[in-house]
């Protein structure tokens, strides 16, 4: 490959690595370039505060070739590059490490929607456009981007693309990596890949395009996408179901799977301990339901035809789940105040959790079929080795994706909370030993960033170990892009 | 990565390289080593005959350990390694080249169905087990596998999985990428990647089981793969319809996704010419219309519910057609007979093609919206530039992807027909040219092999090609897995 527009590479001093100046960038970036700690510092630490890095600069590119200028010159002068969206990942794959010898590229200026094809049920999105408004554009086009998740007010495409973002259709339209058609990357030696094709089928050779999506930043910039819509549903209806364990709730997925076929949009599982917590910091929130129950399902259905149909379908399946005694009862929307309010017991969870304090979380996927086994097996075990910590498991069922999360005990005091604290390795270690032996994934749709990176090292073969390190020798011999992240 | 069991490596003579002894590999493969020229002779040439090749020899794996095994010995001895399915493909890519200095590596014989699991909706098998039998393994466990196409008889989903097949329900299910979870993988070092994992959700790092799919080989051999299972519909209907040209064809895909939604299952479209060819080559071939029209559609919905609802969709979205004057006669199917029927005019198209001689194909796609323009802007410049040549278009259309094929003119004499065979450099090239003007692909669903592949390298960009390169090289430094196919 050609050299990028930046040739003075720094000469190594007795000392290691030379003082870099930024003076050329700043040039290049004028107005756009932020040196100043306390520009700086947004874009230094992570949402949560978890971690916090330095940097030489934050750039804020406004197009592909500025983007393009920036990785050159970073490579250039042997530093790292950085790239952040809307800065609210959970695994800390958009902060720097301590060093300073980072750029932070901020993708947040380029925001355009560059064309959006009706017929084709295409949109082409540029890297910093946040979730929510290209829902919106979809919207505005008759169509429907179903990607949805909690931060979509603020992350961008390309954070939910690097980080292969999941949320709440995954079950019926995939994850971000299924959304995805085509990309527009800067490479690690500075230069434009344009892969934005809008095509159902190409088999022209390696798919690039899959291998950055996911890779976190580590082997180049994801400027641009091409992505997929879908039709906007004619009506949704969702139901709130009592199940008496697990167990009944994977019998429940497959009736409707069955029954309901691609309609079904979203299966949540909850356990009661959830949306207790709910109630009790969300003054809105109420039970839909006479008597509690151990769990609860939120199921939704997207409707081609309408309500009616809709509504015809789930009831159909709730008859059928209460006589073969896998529901106990449901409560089902008549109205979208009604839709909203069943999904807000749902979405409310992770917040009301941390309401109470400090919690340690984790984000698995298991096959299906082993999630009752899991819960009720590794749940024992916590209830056994760690007396007292309260279970807060909830999820997406249908994807066999599970937020198994745990908090200090109801009322712990300041001493109580310190010790949960420094449990959380010892719980980390308990949760992820049971979900790897259950042919499991330690992160289902957070990606690993730096806090489980070494951990998804550790249950991670050899081979595959090397062959992602040949992959990343190969995009990024430098190791400039994003060091540190995914791979130990 | 550590080394292989096989370390004799040979030494290299003055003359190039030394011959290659085989013996050490037919210890290991008693009885499944072929090198008579005979036994070899159905591996060398691909079924279509347009390509032959030689080989050391032809070696039948029966577990993962003896593929690990065949790939080790050969990258001692510094010797190609072809792997082949069902060698059913259609772009030379399982054929090896004229060196001689090749094992093919058939994986026939690894054709066990290892584990179904229904509650979770996944199948795990051998590279070896033919598509028919995959699909018949998830009908007897109530489960569908939705890959299909021509060749499924004979193909094999490993072969499906390396050149990312496709097939006439890509529409609704996606296409052989899609349906793969996790996949066995022998690397070029000849050591075994177990990443057979059941999940539909994994963030855990690269991607690296798309960059199998699709490679053809030329990366590792894919020995085994976790696939998806989807429930079986409870009814199916097709409906061939009359549409007045491409333009309309498009509008009333767009009404089908919006009001059938995801049970829309496959969307075709093909000319007058097409059905022509088969009324004429296929006895019990009949138009099911009163009266003829320039194109049709075959559409099919998968309905959860029951066949009278699914024809009461198909019937109203009909009647909105025909008012619309997207459409302007129909014919639905009452009864699987009827549904064969219907299905059969599409899937008799190749053959009866085939039976009018020499055919020059392409396997394109297309933004959807640009298929009108460029079936008559391309149609219009091949009549004015090679008079009388037919033109057989028809492909799946809800994918953006056409079958665009012609023949030579009807009564050609055998000198036409030499002079067309002649042309077909120019004709793809005419094709192709159109094809990427419009941000198409030249090769939607049959892989580049070694048919497509310099082609596809003339059109593609420097970065692209390099990025390709960089990969290759990564996990295949010695070039020994299926070389010259895909990268020139």
């Amino acid at each position: 490959m050609s050299d990028p527009p930046f040739r003075s590479d720094p000469v190594e001093g007795p000392q290691g690595p030379p003082a870099v100046d930024v003076a050329t960038l700043r040039a290049a970036f004028s107005g756009r370039l932020l040196t100043d700690a306390a520009d700086m510092a947004p874009f230094l630490t992570d949402w949560r505060r978890k971690w916090t890095g330095r940097a030489l600069a934050v750039v804020q590119p406004d197009t592909t070739d500025d983007v393009a200028r920036a990785v050159g010159w970073c490579r250039a002068h042997r530093v790292a590059v950085v790239p952040q969206g809307g800065n609210t990942g959970l695994s800390g794959g958009a902060t720097p490490d301590e060093t300073g010898r980072a750029v932070v590229l901020s993708l947040a200026r380029m925001n355009r929607v560059r064309s959006i094809d009706r017929e084709n049920n295409t949109i082409v999105v540029e890297a910093g456009v946040t979730l929510q408004r290209l829902q919106e554009e979809a919207k505005q086009a008759g169509r429907l981007f179903p990607l949805s998740l909690a931060a979509e007010g603020t992350c961008t495409i390309g954070g939910n693309l690097a980080s292969n973002a999941g949320g709440v259709q995954v079950l019926r339209y995939g994850n971000a990596r299924d959304l995805c058609l085509g990309l527009e990357v800067v490479t690690a030696e500075g230069q434009v890949w344009n892969g934005l094709r809008g095509l159902r089928k190409d088999n022209t050779g390696y798919d690039l395009r899959d291998l950055f999506v996911g890779s976190e930043g580590t082997l180049g910039v994801i400027t641009a996408a091409a992505l997929k819509l879908f039709p906007q549903p004619a009506a949704q209806v969702a139901a709130f179901i009592a199940v008496p364990s697990p167990r009944e709730a994977v019998g429940l997925l497959q009736a409707a799977q069955q029954r309901i076929g691609p309609a079904l949009t979203a299966f949540e599982l909850m356990s009661d301990t959830c949306i207790g917590l709910v109630e009790k910091h969300v003054a809105a929130a109420r039970l839909p339901l006479a008597e509690r129950s151990a769990w609860y399902v939120l199921l939704e259905v997207s409707d081609s035809q309408d309500e009616a149909h809709a509504q015809a379908a789930v009831e159909a399946l709730l008859e059928g789940a209460l006589e073969e005694r896998l529901a106990t009862d449901a409560a089902l929307s008549a109205s979208l105040s009604q839709f909203k309010a069943l999904w807000s017991l749902r979405e409310d969870i992770s917040e009301s959790q941390g309401a109470e304090g400090k919690t340690v979380k984790h984000d698995i996927s298991l096959p299906v079929s082993r999630i009752p086994d899991f819960i009720e097996t590794t749940g024992a075990a916590i209830r056994r080795e760690f007396p007292g910590l309260r279970l807060v498991v909830f999820g997406h069922l249908g994807d066999g994706n599970l937020h198994y999360n745990l908090s200090p005990p109801e009322g712990a005091t300041a001493a109580d909370a310190a010790r949960f604290v420094g449990l959380e390795g010892a719980l980390n270690r308990r949760v992820h030993d049971a979900v790897v032996e259950n042919g499991g994934s330690i992160s289902a749709e957070h990606g690993l960033g730096v806090l489980r990176r070494d951990e998804s090292a550790r249950y991670k073969s050899d081979v595959e170990l090397n062959l992602m390190r040949a992959v990343k020798a190969a995009l990024d011999p430098l190791n400039l892009m994003n060091p540190g992240k995914v791979l130990p």
